[in-house]
């Protein structure tokens, strides 16, 4: 008996963020939710997003060639799906979510205050894919609430209660597995 | 008082998969855990991973062009964390790791019995960026674990405890918050 079944090609890498990406100005903003986004590269660190054609972020993006990675938390939810369904052609979407835009540290589109953690990126190619164009982007500043950072200066970003987006719905992280490496860290002899 | 803090650049997009590639061949394979990995396009269905020119399996996926991204549960995340931080120069990934290759239905790289979702993928460019190289790879099959199926053909990937990768740390998904669409949807009128 075969226990799998073969389907045709199709996006099924999850789960994924689902981050709010801004850009423009603070004076003429948009907002537009992507899951098609990773991280491509350590050094320098690179990131990239997907966006189609037709969005109305699009041209403003391949135009002023920044954008800033908004990380969403559990509080963020509605306005990341929102974002995501949404044209910033008839809305003005900081203002309808009630969303605060600050300009970045490095570049003029702004970041959005209510996250935790906001990654400007400067454009670097723009690769045409078929249904998406792929954005290679050099991050150029992270800006962090404090509210997440220690004593001693450490940034705790998992206490920020952030999502994920899985095959079609959002979903809090859970249950914490592990660290980086702890399958294989020797054991301490408490003995 | 400023609650903002800004950093120099850095990788802090979260969270994130961290998935298991596998590739060579049943006889000669290997497997290396990626978290910097993501869907670049929609149509055709597209995805990338980068991977340092140190790694053991760099080469081989550069040579053979082929790789496959299998999906990872809660009970995979000890063999996702060693794959990790292991290398296949030393090891064979699948036996140490009691895991089954078996061919994949696209590409000669086996894919893991044991993930919930193996997702096959031709590369289609490499394009250097640093630290990593970015595969850019083309999706050719998608193979299911039928234990996910319910009677009507709809596969419930959500019901098999996928896991997320966030700031150094393995997560299991949690409470879901909402399905896509979901801020826009017209309630029910149920007077």
């Amino acid at each position: 008996m075969n226990k799998k079944e073969h389907w045709k090609p199709g996006n099924m890498l999850y789960p994924i963020p689902a981050v709010m990406v801004s850009c423009g100005s603070v004076e003429k903003s948009n907002i537009i939710t992507i899951a098609w986004a990773g991280t491509i590269c350590s050094n320098p660190a690179m990131v990239s997003i997907s966006i189609k054609k037709e969005r109305y972020s699009y041209n403003i993006i391949k135009e002023n060639k920044e954008f800033v990675i908004n990380l969403v938390t559990k509080d963020l939810v509605r306005q990341t799906d929102f974002c995501g369904v949404r044209s910033g052609k008839d809305i003005d979407k900081f203002k309808e979510m009630k969303l605060t835009p600050i300009k970045g540290q490095k570049v003029n589109a702004p970041i959005i205050d209510q996250s935790p953690l906001n990654i400007e990126c400067i454009v670097k190619e723009i690769i045409p894919l078929g249904s998406h164009d792929m954005f290679l982007a050099e991050v150029v500043n992270v800006t962090v609430d404090k509210r997440y950072m220690d004593d001693k200066g450490k940034f705790h970003l998992n206490k920020s209660d952030l999502i994920a987006y899985s095959h079609g719905e959002y979903f809090r992280l859970g249950e914490k597995l592990g660290k980086f490496g702890y399958s294989v860290k020797k054991k301490i002899n408490r003995r």
